[in-house]
């Protein structure tokens, strides 16, 4: 795979020297030009290519100031790979195992114990009372900072089930390119997710160039207490906020304050955060990435448990206009890893 | 009154023009050098120079990288004057007034009832609860739109009780300096307070140059539905989070995801944000406004109800080495408006 990747690298240098030399101004300026370079030309580029050069524009009626430039993104199978489970869940499981040695209980108690086993499938079968089981277990009882370095210690290490790749490289390059475009355009980009807030803030800055502070999730309740003379955040097994489906709008605004212009998802989770930014005044980019590439990435829709993307939301999408990105079409690459460049 | 300032600012000028001609060198390296003009030289005004000097000088043991300076501010009695009574609560009277017609039971009604008479301190003699029953009949029931905007054209008008100016220039004129110096040493400036996050938001940018997105406050539940076609976010009379006191470190993790290395406050409610920041791993700055200024604003402190400064905050404070700023010592002017001015 190594030695494969590595020819591939060198003949692909090759080419691209060659191929400059000869349409040297052409691809000179395609390269200044592109801020999208792993984007298929198309419905889906252009609605961002317009849209961004409208909101910029100064003088245009269609101009936005920078402070008002909010874009918001989802997280999971719209910046980052959603299958074959939500990766917070991988880290769930992983940790099931990890602390296991502490509760012995767990041998004899569902969730946990078909977990062991490594049985999955039966231990979700109890549905969200199960996975909430197992959410409290592994993401409570400990400080904000403990838990932080836990998810850095294993974000650092953990690697996809199917492509054995690092879960940090399984985000998209076409949305990184997308996050770099709407910053350098005065936008702020957000992270809205339905994922855990503390979960994801320990390597979004790294991973996507978000800071945590630009970071909304799902939460659970911490209280402030003194430990041996030290001030801390406790982490407590008690829902505070799901930031998901009409949570995302009331999440948007609790932490941002403002109403989206530019709103990214994949999922009927992030429909009402499309609508939502559909709702300003002024010009608006609501976008949803379409799962329909098999071979590259999974193919997934209105059948999934995972990223339902229903038949209504693709209708809602199309009647308001919305751009629907086909990743098999529109993305002429879709992860960062080289590996996967198709020509 | 207004004659009194005309005659004083050109003498003022006048002044500072042959002032400037005979030493000029030294007023030019002064007015270039000294970022706290407001600020009379002595240890307050010290001990943030010296902090934010160590933290930006990169190599020293002390820097921390930008990514990492967040700086937390409370508002009332911090940025702005929260005497006779906080001016949130300005609002929520003069909106009781505004919304009467609409509500005639009120007359019967307490906390309504006495209000409406002008007696407000019969009004919130019923304590806490006569203060939600308030709050909740003047911030909640319609949209966030529709908030911001009552919020807004009140902002613009309202005048302060006892010196008739407009609340927005009742603001600390070395607060803002503050502001403008750790913004422009690469700080992110939070304001966490215990007033509502979207009462202040609409002029918070105007005034303070934080954006919404940037403060931090209490608030009230809010439910996302359609309005005619509309997506809007409806105010419910709901309590969803109190940002004080031991809240102010959940609502800055919630919110920033960082613990902040500089806070500032005024009163008991801010107690745990500076011991938080405190617990940061290295430098940090802790600093409190003392309210002894009977001349130029009010004294109060251990006796008052508003933004108590209790004798155990005091002796944390100087246990710690937290910087206690005395407005009467440590402060030239103490709001924008030039008419306080002391020599």
């Amino acid at each position: 795979m190594r030695q494969c990747f590595h020819r591939r690298a060198v003949l692909k240098a090759l080419f691209t020297s060659v191929a400059s030399t000869i349409i040297l101004s052409k691809s000179r300026a395609l390269a200044q030009g592109d801020p999208l370079p792993s984007w298929r030309d198309g419905k889906a580029k252009q609605s961002i290519l317009d849209f961004v050069a409208t909101v910029t524009r100064e003088g245009s009626p269609g101009f936005v100031p920078v402070s008002q430039r909010v874009a918001t993104f989802d997280n999971d199978g719209t910046l980052w790979c959603e299958q074959p489970m939500y990766f917070q869940m991988l880290f769930a499981l992983d940790r099931v195992k990890t602390m296991a040695p502490d509760h012995p209980e767990w041998k004899e108690k569902e969730p946990f114990a078909s977990l062991l086993k490594g049985d999955v499938k039966a231990a979700l079968a109890g549905g969200e009372p199960a996975v909430l089981k197992i959410i409290m277990a592994t993401h409570a009882g400990m400080t904000t900072d403990e838990f932080e370095k836990i998810v850095k210690d294993w974000i650092a290490t953990a690697k996809h089930p199917v492509t054995k790749r690092p879960l940090t490289e399984m985000v998209y390059q076409p949305m990184l390119e997308l996050l770099t475009y709407m910053r350098a355009s005065g936008f702020k980009t957000f992270i809205v997710s339905g994922g855990g807030i503390e979960f994801m803030r320990p390597w979004t800055e790294a991973t996507y160039g978000v800071p945590p502070e630009q970071v909304v999730g799902s939460s659970i309740k911490t209280k402030y207490q003194m430990q041996d003379g030290k001030p801390v955040l406790v982490r407590l097994p008690e829902v505070n906020f799901i930031d998901d489906k009409a949570g995302k709008p009331v999440g948007i605004n609790q932490h941002i304050g403002r109403r989206p212009i530019a709103a990214f998802g994949n999922s009927d989770g992030d429909r009402q955060m499309l609508e939502y930014a559909a709702g300003a005044p002024g010009l608006h980019l609501c976008l949803l990435v379409h799962h329909d590439d098999a071979s590259r990435e999974f193919a997934y829709g209105a059948e999934s448990k995972i990223g339902t993307f229903s038949e209504e939301l693709m209708s809602e999408a199309n009647q308001k206009g919305w751009t629907v990105i086909s990743m098999k079409n529109d993305w002429k690459r879709i992860f960062t890893n080289p590996l996967d460049v198709h020509p």
